[in-house]
């Protein structure tokens, strides 16, 4: 890859992206998102402390298009956007394990 | 994968390590290391405003270990620390390009 520079608006959208995952709560919803969709209700049980927390942090995610949700009746379920925000979380996390 | 739990140091780590990179000059000075290392002059050239600035970026950066510098002379070189950073770096990239 040649030296690359970064156009503004791509260093702000890259920025936003590894901003959205710098929280534990976020990075934890992520992580139970790794082997395919989670009912919300699941997210709560799993993660905590409470729905409300739990809601704030998915529409955070869905903001910055990490994750998206899907309604069946009356639960929603909560996906993993696309196949590169699997992948930065995988990286992300053998980093993490390994330092 | 199965359902993943993310322990708290992990999930910690993990979020600092984003955190890390949810800066715009920060993902310049990794972008601008993706091909090998450049020493410090170099990325002040590139990226800007002042040394003060870059190099303020840099020890935050090398504190949560996504780069390491060498000195050779009156030189530093600075590189990005290992490949996990080089690919999660790529895959935030592929996802800001595409959203």
């Amino acid at each position: 890859m040649p030296n690359l520079t970064l156009d503004d608006p791509t260093a702000n959208r890259l920025a936003d992206l590894f901003s959205a995952l710098s929280d534990p709560t976020r990075v934890r919803i992520v992580a139970a998102l790794m082997e395919g969709e989670v009912s919300v209700g699941d997210l709560v049980q799993q993660i905590g402390p409470t729905k409300s927390a739990i809601s704030h942090q998915l529409r955070g995610l869905k903001d910055k298009r990490l994750i998206r949700a899907r309604k069946q009746g009356r639960q929603v379920f909560i996906a993993i956007a696309d196949e590169h925000v699997t992948e930065l979380f995988q990286k992300g996390l053998e980093h993490a394990r390994h330092s």
